[in-house]
């Protein structure tokens, strides 16, 4: 429900006038879009599907094929009538891009396809509040060098690079403005990235939040999604929130929405790195939880910070379960707030709090029950991510592949 | 931004198949939007402005006039070339509706013509906790029946009456399902209402909460919101929330959502009506205040519970002054939450926060500055609505003819 700022405004903008070019790339959208979520199809239900003329839709596909985003599938006999036709699917290896994920405790890559698999995953491990901004970023390009090397072993066309990082990014710049839990503030990323890396990245390469990605992540590859309106709780040393509503990331006004983390649930409550006091991530935050739950074994190269935890938890360690319960009512208090505020009916928790979620849910729902105003009849589900700890490096490889599905000219183009 | 929920799903949704009634309708909203926003203006400009063709501009005008939804302005010399035209404006007094807001402390009512004018306003102030909800909506409903009288009066047609309710309504049943401040549960609000009047209305009624409601009469008579996306803050007994992104009332995915006065500020607070403790507003809403500032006097009817309290800060009480400075920094928090969480960049105060706005402004600001991850690049306006308390009222009466002016078929029609 749309409405302006003046009395009778229109209800609907007025139609922009929309060029040649411009109509090319939207049905050029259309027709792989169409393939991709209802394919294998053939070229007359592409244009039943889409509305655009059987001719159109003969022109776009012949510019997939020789891009190879799609390919034909076998040979059908058309009802005797006419010659045989062929259907068209995704071609998964078409196109794959590179997530990176930089957080506190580690450095995560992913070569993924364009089908949504996989491919390639390595990880480094520590405290990177130890390390310079320079050195985390040195690692990581070269991190990523390597993944791009292995996807074009791979013959994986990379065509593009995500990376998330835990903080408030300026899209337009695509500057990490402050990352709390790191201490970093104005890092250009994307350019210090470029410069560090040996090989040149023939791609785009974009930056954003990780709870953002991490929720993108989930609509893209998370399953069993009924709802396109929810909120990607992301847990590590700091918590974060992507936001999604009918199927849209909403951002904010400036990009910097979804800061779950510094919500106050303790006003009176422990310092944050933010400035503030008493912010959620103080007394729900992975920090906070291997503290209470007396967790100081580091953790060894390539394995998680939360391994020596779950192996307690799984044990019945008293002390580490009380520590996960109250996190978990901590948490209870900001998926409250996100519900009251948001009005969303399904919340997914990821990064730690996926592996977690066993020793979470019960703590968490009993505060939500309580403190959410609609609980008695609008039921709230709550559930961990299915990508795990993986949906930000996930969702940071979909992100350019997003670009890419939602204006494949650029690949036809420069493979013409 | 869109995205689909499986890999590769169009960008964009396939084009619906509209009809012939459907274009017909657009357009007339499209032309009485453009008239309504832009005029005066010749029906040549509104052809050049909305892209319909002149023939198509002749014929909804010609509908328009005859409901009475605009008028013809003066006549202008065409630069001497065809005939002289004439400007076209809307009427403001071609339509009116009524707004009826039920609070915790009073009732009001007020007609409202198309061009935004308020024509009539009748208020009658009381705790309504002492009271069922069958006296209160009998008081409402025979308030409405002399509202409407009195814009039959002025030549006024009533095409609707908007009603704004202090809790969670079921936008689909028309059902109020909690008002916790009243202690109402699933009250047919409409239906009750339409029982009790004396009269027949012979318009649409719809229901709604206030504080979305006060957004919506922000967006339509605030006047100077240089941005699309704020949040209306509106404090009374309670505390709601009316969110705006993008120009749109966004009401979350079951139309619960702004319910910042259940925000948990205080997790071992004072108890709240809706069953948790430490919610906003137990520590920032009207009784809180008055509470603390030693207002005991009972409103005089007919005045607004807040006026005693006015008195005393005008003339320095110091004790008044510490309980607004105490409710603003509480409501500091809140707005922090609704910036991390939503990133707006405009808060509008509204209700009894409008009058109070010079006394709330700073403490809530320090807060705000101490709380904001983003604050320190991402400038936040926090200013008092322009409304006054009268907010929700205008917005009541705003929603049946924002429903008008995006279909004014449904008038065309009738006084056809």
């Amino acid at each position: 429900m749309s409405t302006g700022s003046t009395p009778g405004s229109p209800a609907r903008p007025t139609p922009r006038p929309t060029d040649q070019a411009d109509v090319r790339r939207h049905n050029a959208a259309l027709v792989l879009g169409c393939v991709s979520s209802s394919g294998p199809l053939s070229r007359a239900r592409v244009a039943a599907h889409t509305g655009l003329t059987r001719a159109t839709v003969g022109t776009i596909v012949d510019e997939l094929l020789a891009a190879g985003l799609v390919s034909e599938q076998g040979t059908r006999s058309a009802s005797g009538i006419g010659r045989p036709g062929t259907d068209l699917v995704l071609r998964p290896d078409g196109a794959a891009s590179v997530g990176l994920e930089i957080n506190v405790d580690g450095i995560v890559v992913a070569v993924v396809d364009l089908g949504g698999t996989v491919r390639h995953r390595a990880a480094r491990s520590g405290d990177l509040r130890d390390r310079t901004a320079a050195a985390v970023l040195r690692s990581a390009a070269h991190m990523v060098d390597d993944a791009v090397a292995v996807a074009y072993d791979l013959g994986l066309p990379v065509r593009g690079i995500g990376v998330a990082v835990p903080g408030l990014v300026d899209l337009g710049e695509q500057v990490l403005r402050l990352a709390p839990n790191l201490g970093w503030t104005d890092v250009a990323v994307v350019e210090r990235l470029r410069f560090y890396a040996v090989t040149h990245w023939p791609c785009p390469v974009v930056l954003d939040n990780e709870a953002n990605l991490a929720a993108l992540g989930e609509l893209w590859r998370g399953g069993h999604l009924s709802t396109d309106s929810f909120v990607l709780v992301n847990g590590d040393v700091g918590v974060g929130a992507g936001v999604v509503l009918d199927g849209a990331l909403h951002r904010g006004s400036r990009g910097f929405g979804g800061e779950l983390g510094h919500l106050t649930v303790a006003p009176e409550g422990p310092d944050c790195r933010c400035g503030a006091r008493g912010c959620l991530e103080q007394v729900a935050g992975l920090d906070f939880i291997l503290r209470q739950a007396g967790v100081r074994d580091a953790p060894r190269t390539g394995e998680d910070a939360v391994t020596p935890l779950l192996t307690r938890l799984r044990r019945g360690d008293e002390r580490a379960i009380a520590a996960v319960r109250q996190a978990g009512e901590a948490l209870g208090v900001g998926v409250a707030a996100l519900v009251n505020l948001f009005d969303v009916d399904t919340v997914v928790l990821g990064g730690v709090f996926a592996p977690l979620f066993p020793w979470l849910d019960e703590p968490l729902q009993a505060v939500v029950r309580r403190r959410v105003l609609s609980a008695a009849w609008a039921p709230l589900t709550v559930r961990p991510s299915d990508l795990g700890r993986d949906a930000a490096v996930i969702g940071a490889a979909y992100a350019p592949l997003r670009d890419l599905l939602a204006d494949p000219l650029t690949v036809v183009e420069e493979s013409a």
